[in-house]
């Protein structure tokens, strides 16, 4: 745990100086104040990320779609079988999912990376797999601690080497058939939510699997009995290889100061876990869109986060990350390059 | 009235063939099937309006900034004086405002176009002046049946010209001060919505202007007595000359079967005319974002259209349907890159 130890202490709230800067700036563009809502707030967070005003604009980009099984698909939460999460796994490779699309429009790179397939890691892929699949939570932890931590440690090296390589904005995504009800456990342990609420219909359930999916989630709890105070703990206990990753890819990006756009349930599941070990980390997050599951709105409300898109989607791989990228890169755009009233020349409103 | 009579005779609902043709797609991509929400339902009015599955992204687009003032100025319904109409104009030529950081980020050309401005045309914008400014529409009609005409046509020309040059995307913008009490206007007349319910506090007034507008408008509609039925005498009685050109230029986009991203409140309210005009032309138009303006959201029922964004903004100028843009475009190439369950080898879910 020393290097997590290590990036948790490199973590800081946004820069106030910054935020007071941009907040005042965008109060001299030529706009009536306030009339670009929530691009103005985006563009405060990412002048207060990188402690200048205006903030550069995020990019180049890239979305790493973690990957991962769980045994607890086994206790039948899905209609999908477990081999699909390889299948989509060569989609990804061979560009051919929703995921590859959007983020082609959009600018950014799509990296695919095994942190726990239950198959063996095919070519093109990083393989960093930690373990086959995680165990079924309703029987014994998903997953020992140690792993727990190894599987943190890829996501926080993966988002390392791409900071290196020149990324400036960075998109969680995620593969893994079953990882929702994974996800719903963690939202009802680190928000307080009953099962219930925080269990969805994921990818198209009916109701009896439905009903089937939240008695998991109650079970798998009264298990564990997981501790929030204790979230390394938590997450070995109840949630998925492909959510630890995402915890260390999100830390490691805001230890660097570097905007992370959040996909889905699955990275605001992971989020919870992510603040609840280093709480200034919200700083650098951005949720990309409101996702109908309801685990999903509940997490963004503890992490205090507004979604940038509400377009009734509910997919994963990264999908609606990286259909927001196009708005946040536009947000620090706008307050670079628009003119003041008195560098144009426009007359301000009587006040 | 001959040209737009032809403009309107072209005039076509969605290809029912194609909207078929592109729904069936949808559910066979490697996704599960509803999962892209409102993506989903854009690309397959893209592949209805163009009568292609999939659809051509539609690009390259341009974004047409109408610029009018408001002899209704007079009644005190802003705090900015009328001067800013000509000093934004200048802005817009000067690539300074919100639209062209927006546009820019977007790939989308601005053509700023002088309808109506108080002041003469300066140089670099296209010169289209119909009247220097509506008449106060509190006193007398905001300008003759005639005039309304001949704006519907400076935009249905200009809307022309940028198809004939290969734009396959139209974005509405528009200037001009004072120019939402004229939308709240026509919002009332054809939504039949109480004044105080059509009318927004626009770019930002005090609640004693607030009243003064609501009852501006109130008192328009008193004098004149707007027939929605008679939707070009109802223009001219208590319209803009940007809203005017808007209608022209929503026609003939939807005559070409090129989508048009509409902005806020003034393209919405210059919408429900059109669609008076030539119900079918609705087929054309997509709701670039949910503007905090009431007007536009009651235009948007009436029109029967989802707003992509949810953004908070009410700034104008064409900034809303800009941020829109990557979005629309993103739908097509959803549809026409993504594997289908077949082509990848995915297993689809047991049904």
């Amino acid at each position: 745990m020393s290097d997590l130890q290590n990036l948790i202490s490199e973590i800081r709230p946004l820069d106030p100086e910054a935020v007071a800067a941009a907040r005042e700036h965008q109060d001299r563009l030529t706009k009536p104040r306030g009339s670009l809502g929530l691009l103005e707030d985006l563009s405060v967070q990412l002048a207060g990320l990188s402690g200048q005003t205006p903030p550069p604009v995020p990019e180049p980009a890239a979305v790493v779609v973690f990957v991962g099984d769980h045994g607890v698909h086994a206790q039948g939460v899905t209609p999908w079988p477990q081999e699909v999460t390889g299948q989509m796994v060569a989609n990804f490779l061979a560009g051919g999912a929703v995921v590859n699309a959007i983020a082609g429009r959009a600018g950014a790179e799509v990296v695919v990376v095994d942190v726990g397939m239950a198959s063996p890691s095919p070519d093109g892929v990083r393989a960093c797999k930690v373990r086959a699949g995680t165990a079924d939570l309703t029987v014994e932890p998903a997953m020992t601690r140690a792993e727990a931590e190894q599987a943190i440690g890829v996501g926080a090296d993966l988002a390392e080497e791409l900071i290196a390589a020149g990324h400036r904005c960075l998109l969680t995504g995620d593969m893994g058939i079953a990882n929702t009800t994974a996800s719903a456990a963690l939202v009802a342990v680190f928000t307080g939510a009953a099962p219930a609420e925080a269990t969805g219909h994921g990818t198209g359930i009916d109701e009896e699997t439905y009903a089937r999916k939240i008695d998991v989630v109650a079970r798998a709890l009264r298990r564990h009995q997981p501790d929030p105070a204790d979230p390394v703990g938590a997450l070995a206990a109840v949630g998925g290889l492909e959510h630890a990753a995402i915890v260390g890819y999100l830390l490691a990006a805001a230890a660097h100061r570097i905007p992370v756009i959040l996909d889905g349930v699955i990275a605001c599941s992971a989020a919870l876990v992510a603040q609840a070990l280093a709480p200034d980390m919200v700083a650098a997050l951005i949720a990309g869109h409101e996702s109908v599951e309801p685990g999903a709105t509940l997490a963004m409300r503890s992490l205090g986060l507004t979604p940038v898109l509400r377009m009734g989607m509910r997919l994963g791989e990264g999908s609606g990350a990286a259909l927001a990228l196009p708005v946040v890169q536009t947000a620090a755009a706008v307050l670079a390059e628009v003119a003041t009233f008195d560098g144009a020349g426009v007359t301000d409103k009587h006040v």
